[in-house]
Parts: structure tokens; C-alpha cells; sequence
């Protein structure tokens, strides 16, 4: 039987969580919000696209910058309200240049930046 | 400078969305949420406290089940929006006592559930 996102559980706002993970290195890259037809279209593309919510607008991940996500696994976990897309990243995941937006480590003496913007 | 939690960007309701993965493998495991004291709890006690929006209770992983995580590294993201925790699993992370709550695949054919509950 075909998917349907409609099944998928979204908040009030019509939005489901989507944690985007490197498919080869296994490093979690960035999180992100999708509606239910984003999550159409990342699975007929097989580019993976989220629902902007500042710009309320499609956003194609890497369509500006060419930092573009592909398919490799889509996931949805035990509650269906959250997605685990497994993705092939092309350059950095995060608008700052660094590969994950989860550079900041955070411990007993404060936080750390751990990673510098990728060069080239 | 010691970290504050109230530095982290909240929603309406005050919660903020905590990937955890598998600090050894890699595995994502599970999303849910935290509030600032969960935060707090979980940097001071290195055990993984979540916000239960069903109760509207604390939720120490594991404190019924056994199948707690240790806080390895917990970090945030470029938009202090979204907390990474990085852990050590004991036992299955998911309710239905898979290691993963992301066990169903979603393909051109539909669903497929990529895993068994774990035995023992």
C-alpha cells in the first residue's frame, strides 16, 4: 500500500519534526520541520525538503545554496510525529558552513564551539 | 561561564526537542522533549530527563523501565533551538522494546518495520 503522509501525526501547526542524518558517517546534521506535503515531495524527489517556518514557504534544502540533501532512507518512528531522513549531504548541513549545526558542546565549564566552517 | 539553560530557545509551551543517539554507534534512537529544568537535570545528574507532554512530568528515561541513558555529550544547535544528547543505552530505547524508535521504513511501496523487539 502506498504511503500516505496524512497518517503521519503533525502539531498544531501542521508540522512533524525531521532529524536529518548523514547516511555514511551516521553524524546527525540538523533538524527541521516538514508539513505533509513536504514530506510528499521528499519522497517523490528524493530531495529532501522541509517547510520554512520563518519564510512559510517550501524549502528545498540546498536549493540556494547547493548544499543539498539526498534520500537515502526515510523514517518515521513508533509515534509517527517525528522523521529520521538518512540522507547523502553535499558540502555543509548548516548555514553557518560547518557540517552539523550541532557544533556547540555544552558541559560543566560552559559551552564549546567543536567545529570550524568547512573550507572550499 | 557556567551554561544556562534559559539561554536555549523554547517553544510556546517551553519545550525544546532532544535527539538522542547512541553515543557508540551512532544510532538515533529516539526525539522528545525537555523543558529548562529538564535541561538543568539532565546536565547535573548525567541522566537523560525529558518533559512528558502526556503527564506534564518530569521523565527520567529508564527510571521504571532500567533502560536509562547516560548523558555523554549533550549539545545544541546554531539556532539554540534543537538539543542533541549523546548517550549510553542501556537496553532498548523504545517503548515497544526496539533499540530505535525509527524502525519503520518508509519506501515506494509503503512501510516496512525494520526491526524486532529486542530479547531479554
Amino acid at each position: 500500500m502506498p504511503f500516505d503522509p496524512l497518517t503521519l501525526r503533525y502539531d498544531a501547526a501542521g508540522l512533524i519534526p525531521a532529524i536529518a542524518q548523514d547516511a555514511t558517517s551516521g553524524q546527525v546534521l540538523m533538524m527541521a520541520w516538514m508539513n505533509a506535503d513536504a514530506v510528499a515531495r521528499t519522497l517523490a524527489t528524493g530531495r529532501v525538503t522541509y517547510w520554512s517556518r520563518s519564510r512559510q514557504a517550501f524549502w528545498i534544502k540546498g536549493e540556494t545554496s547547493g548544499h543539498v540533501q539526498e534520500l537515502v532512507e526515510f523514517r518515521i518512528d513508533c509515534d509517527r510525529d517525528c522523521l529520521l531522513v538518512r540522507v547523502d549531504q553535499t558540502g555543509p548541513a548548516c548555514h553557518t558552513g560547518r557540517q552539523s549545526c550541532f557544533y556547540t558542546l555544552v558541559d560543566g565549564s560552559g559551552e564549546t564551539v567543536t567545529a570550524a566552517p568547512m573550507v572550499g
